[in-house]
């Protein structure tokens, strides 16, 4: 069975932001991705500043490192990275396993990429990049993700921007009414991702912010915006 | 055509809490309450002191209110009270009223009281009262209102318990383990609902307080934990 690259394993804790907003999660951190946004959280996953911290598990060891954490306190695990996309069967493999316990799946992926796990996962969250992160989205591939995804009719999808300022906004606007029928969730950026301390003073001023942009735009009536509650409650700590 | 009494109407907002936090929404207020919770943050759609603003409004008028504050810059519209379940024959036509213009009706009742209605609201949101309201759950017409629903098996419904304490909590584990499947949202509860300037500090240490409680807890695997957004923005400003 072929292997996962892993940085990070931890829960249960709560999802704070997207389409599941609160619910109780485990997580699962891939390695590697294939952007390398500038303002990323996560940019152990891909910098080589943690390299060596990577395990190459495969599904079963995944799931019972979880087991082993958690016991029977959690029935979701959110797989994120990193972009979890760049892995093919094994990831299929650990989803089934997952399943096979009545456990939910839920991802996070930019839409780069297409793997045919997609149809299996529960909570499918496509976010598209905006400009502020350096990097250029490819419609032609974020069109054949959501088409398969539409074709399929099954996967409950949904589609996530992080926004740090009006051109990012613009970007959102663009991606809302590129696929207006998909539930589209706004999030404020954090833009200090190594501050330390208490950051929630500031993050609640952005989440004011975008509130305001939303409420006077007509065009975005049915979005929703949401903070990274996790952000709001532990700041920058990792591993929360 | 028959009136409903209205207290409150703004908007557009962004609605703060439950199945449909973050989306953009206009408030209609109606006023009158079969209960008196100690803790109520919107006390003056019953307690007298508010009532000279009171009016009597055909659907009609309070549509037509809405259009004049937002024109088409909003989607959806949250009808919250007191309790708006006490009002009968008018409220379905104020429903239909925004239906015909393609606008989605949310409503929070807390479940006391049976509507034909109810089968007409996009987002209907059952929100049973714990111990510390000092009010007592009946639960036989709980029971009742939910199982209409089930049978009909379209109002896309929820429950919503604010928590204040562990007995409230107990009373969130014993609401969900009486309808388990449906989906299930805790809200830590707003201690001081006149304490002026900012309060999110204090409710962003309740919401950590109910995370836990949540991580810790088996039982509530599946529910979701959400905070009042617009608390932690505005504050405890009123028309919000």
């Amino acid at each position: 069975m072929s292997k996962i690259p892993v940085i990070e394993i931890f829960g249960p804790t709560i999802q704070g932001e997207g389409a599941v907003i609160g619910v109780k999660t485990m997580f699962v951190r891939t390695y590697g991705c294939d952007y390398r946004c500038g303002w990323c959280d996560s940019a152990f996953t891909w910098d080589g500043s943690a390299k060596d911290k990577v395990q190459l598990m495969e599904p079963e060891a995944i799931l019972n490192e979880l087991l082993d954490l958690a016991g029977d306190n959690f029935d979701c695990v959110t797989i994120s990275g990193g972009n979890p996309a760049l892995i093919g069967e094994s990831m299929a493999d650990f989803v089934k396993l997952l399943h096979e316990r009545g456990i939910q799946a839920a991802i996070e992926t930019q839409g780069s990429r297409w793997q045919d796990w997609f149809y299996d996962i529960d909570v499918l969250t496509i976010s598209p990049k905006p400009p502020s992160s350096g990097m250029v989205t490819d419609w032609e591939k974020l069109d054949d993700i959501i088409n398969r995804l539409r074709l399929a009719g099954k996967a409950a999808h949904s589609l996530k921007v992080v926004v740090f300022n009006e051109e990012d906004f613009a970007y959102a606007r663009n991606v809302h009414r590129r696929y207006p029928e998909i539930p589209m969730y706004l999030q404020p950026g954090n833009e200090d991702v190594t501050e330390p301390g208490d950051i929630s003073a500031r993050l609640l001023g952005r989440l004011e912010w975008l509130f305001n942009l939303v409420i006077a735009d007509p065009a975005m009536n049915r979005v929703r915006v949401l903070p990274q509650l996790h952000a709001l409650i532990w700041h920058n700590k990792r591993g929360k």
